[in-house]
C-alpha cells in the first residue's frame, strides 16, 4: 500500500499516554541516523514548559529540526536513506495551519504526497482526539474532524500503526 | 447469546474515526441487500452540512429510512431476511431522545427487545465518548453516561465489536 | 518486573464503560477474601448517587474501606495473602489529591512503593481521560497530565492491564 522505502510508523495515543516516549524508543532501537522534527513552537509559557520537559528526555545526538508549518518540505529537505526521522507531533502541526489559516486540504495532500517518496524511515506522532463528548465550539469540532482525516490518511500509507495508551502499544496494524 | 438470526454487528469508534466508512464496507461485502436507518435530523447548517457530506458516501440503490426517534419500530418494520440495516448512528438517537424528553430507559429497553427477534443483519454505528476528561455540565455527564450504557447493552448482544481509531478496526468480539 | 507476590492488575476505560463491574467479576472470580477499597468522597448529591449506585451493585460480604487521599498506606494496612483489594478508581483518588492540594509526584512515588511489597492481589480501576480534545484551562489540562502519569506508572507495575469500551475487556499486558 505503501511506497515509503524506509517504513512509515504512525503512534497514536492520548495526552500523557507515553506515545512520545514509545516512538523514541523505536528510534533509538532502528540503530538509524536519528532526527528528530519539532511541530511545536513556544508561544507561552505553559508550551515552553512541555517543550523543554519533551526535549529533556531525547538523547543529545539526535539532530533536532523546527517544522511547524512546512512538513512536508522538511522530510524531504531532510530525507536519506539510512536515516530514522521523529515527527513530534501531527495534531500540533494541525493547530499551527488552523493558527495560521492555511489550506488545510492542501496541507494534507501535500504531507501525503511526500511521505510516499521517501527514503528514510518516519515514524509520526499523533495525538487522537476524537474520544470525548462533542466540543461546545465550532473551531473545536473542525479541529477534531481534521485530526481524525488526517489520521486516517497517515494511518492508510503506514506501515505500522499502534494505539496507545497508559504507556502500552497495541497494534493496529502491521 | 444473541438470537439475532442475521447477526448484529456494533462498529464503535471517536468522531471521524472512519467508523462509518468501515460499516459501509461491511454492507456493500455482505451482498445482501442494504437498508439505511439515518437518525440524525438536520436542525441546522453544521447538521445539514454532515448529513449531506455522510449522504453522498453512500452508493445510490441503498434504500434510506429516517428514524430520529422510533428506532426499535424502523428496525422491526423493514426487518426481512436477506436484507442489512446500517443503523447510523446510535449516539445521534440517544441525543434525539434527550432532546425530545422521551424515558431513555424504556426506550433502550424497547430496541434490545426489538434486537433478539431480527432476521436482517444489523450493523450499529455508534461513538465513544466516555475517553475525555468529566465534562463541565450534567446534561453532558448525563449523556455519556446514557452512551456508555447503550454500547455496553448492544455490545452484549451483538455477534461482532469493533473498535475504530484512524480507520483501522480492532476486533473486541467475535 | 513487578514484585507483587498476589499480582497487581490495571482495568483502565472510559466513563460508564463497564470497567468496575468487570473488575468486580475478576474478584468474585479470584475465589479471595474480598475487600474494596473505595477514593470517593460524597462531597454532594450527585457524587452521593453515584457512590450509592456502585455500591448496590457489590456483594455485602465484600469488606469496604475508604480511602479518600491515604490510598498507599490503607493498602498497606489491609494487606494479607489470600486477599483480593480492589481500588476504584485511581482517578477519583488524584481528583481528591488535587483538592487537599496534596503533593501529587510524592502520593504517586509512595504508591508505586506500596505496590511493590503487597502480598494480595490488587486490582486497580482507572480512567483514562486523554483522548478528547485539549481542555480549555489549566487545572484540567493538569489533571489529565496527571492522570495519564499515573496510568503509566501503574500499567509498568501490573502483572495484567485490560482497556475496556462498551463492557468488553482488551488486554494490553500480561
Amino acid at each position: 500500500m505503501t511506497t515509503v522505502r524506509g517504513g512509515l510508523v504512525l503512534v497514536l495515543g492520548g495526552a500523557r499516554s507515553g506515545k512520545s516516549r514509545l516512538a523514541e524508543a523505536m528510534v533509538s532501537e532502528s540503530g538509524l541516523e536519528a532526527h528528530y522534527i519539532a511541530t511545536a513552537e513556544a508561544l507561552d509559557g505553559e508550551m515552553t514548559e512541555r517543550i523543554a520537559h519533551h526535549r529533556a528526555s531525547r538523547p543529545a545526538h539526535w539532530t533536532t529540526h523546527e517544522a511547524p508549518l512546512d512538513l512536508a518540505g522538511t522530510l524531504k529537505a531532510i530525507d536519506l536513506p539510512g536515516r530514522v526521522v521523529l515527527v513530534d507531533c501531527l495534531t500540533l502541526w494541525l493547530t499551527n495551519l488552523m493558527m495560521a489559516e492555511r489550506d488545510i486540504p492542501a496541507a494534507f495532500a501535500a504531507l501525503a504526497e511526500a511521505c510516499k517518496s521517501l527514503s528514510a524511515r518516519v515514524i509520526f506522532v499523533s495525538n487522537e482526539v476524537g474520544l470525548g463528548i462533542v466540543p461546545d465550539n465550532r473551531m473545536s469540532r473542525d479541529f477534531r474532524d481534521d485530526a481524525g482525516r488526517l489520521n486516517q490518511l497517515i494511518a492508510a500509507l503506514s506501515d505500522e500503526v499502534y494505539f496507545v495508551a497508559a504507556g502500552l502499544p497495541l497494534k493496529m496494524k502491521g
